[in-house]
């Protein structure tokens, strides 16, 4: 059996996160969604939920790092990857330098809220950034959840 | 009676932030305590719990706006203040953007882990930020724990 390429792998476990978004869209949620992996294992899988938890913190990002942490008995997810379909926000990003991941994978970018933008040096030294993966399926899902909210 | 200063009034709140701190101190955690103040009430107390829950985001801050949108059923904290006895972090910073608070309030600077080194404009333009209340004594507590660690 043919080894997948790095690429091939972060288009498989993003569309994990993609599903994670579209069900976050069907709870009328902004429609992103997580899914967190430790070798090659989906460890966490989460979506956006702060319409339904009134709860400004229940990103898609945090409750994968949460969820992942409370799967590994530890707070570090240091040889995990968190693919997320849209480029965190400054208090995601924040999380992410916390729990040390090793790599994070996203797809659209934000450029109103991602944390490029506002802190561009707060994750850790040592995380690893790839961005763009799937990112026109993760921006499509986005326009189309704002544009029916107009 | 006699009024009480904004600074009278942000000391009494900061010393029910420090007894948080101290409940933080007493489990082992690194402490850190916060308060949550709508309209001269105390609507949610909260102090970091990172280890006893295995989880990074577990920050005092994000615990207190958490229970405070519980409370108040909504997820803008728009008429809100929050104490806090150290500078947020990066994340915190995110989280008291997302809620839009009115106000936030801090005793001691971090100056390794402040958001306001990382990023200093995460928080709302509209959200007014006072620092150095009690700072001595939030200072103390923090280096107490050090300390001991050691």
């Amino acid at each position: 059996m043919e080894e997948k390429s790095q690429q091939q792998q972060d288009e498989q476990f993003m569309r994990l996160a993609l599903i994670e978004a579209r069900q976050a869209m069907d709870e009328d949620e902004i429609p992103i969604g997580a899914v967190v992996v430790c070798k090659g294992q989906v460890i966490a899988r989460a979506h956006n939920l702060t319409e339904r938890l009134t709860d400004v913190t229940a990103h898609a990002e945090m409750q994968a790092i949460t969820a992942a942490s409370a799967y590994l008995g530890g707070k570090y997810l240091t040889e995990c990857t968190l693919y997320v379909t849209v480029e965190p926000c400054v208090m995601c990003a924040g999380a992410i330098a916390w729990a040390q991941l090793a790599r994070i994978v996203y797809g659209a970018d934000d450029e109103k809220r991602g944390f490029r933008r506002y802190a561009p040096t707060a994750l850790h030294p040592r995380t690893n950034i790839q961005d763009g993966i799937l990112a026109e399926e993760c921006a499509a899902l986005m326009r189309e959840f704002f544009q029916k909210k107009r």
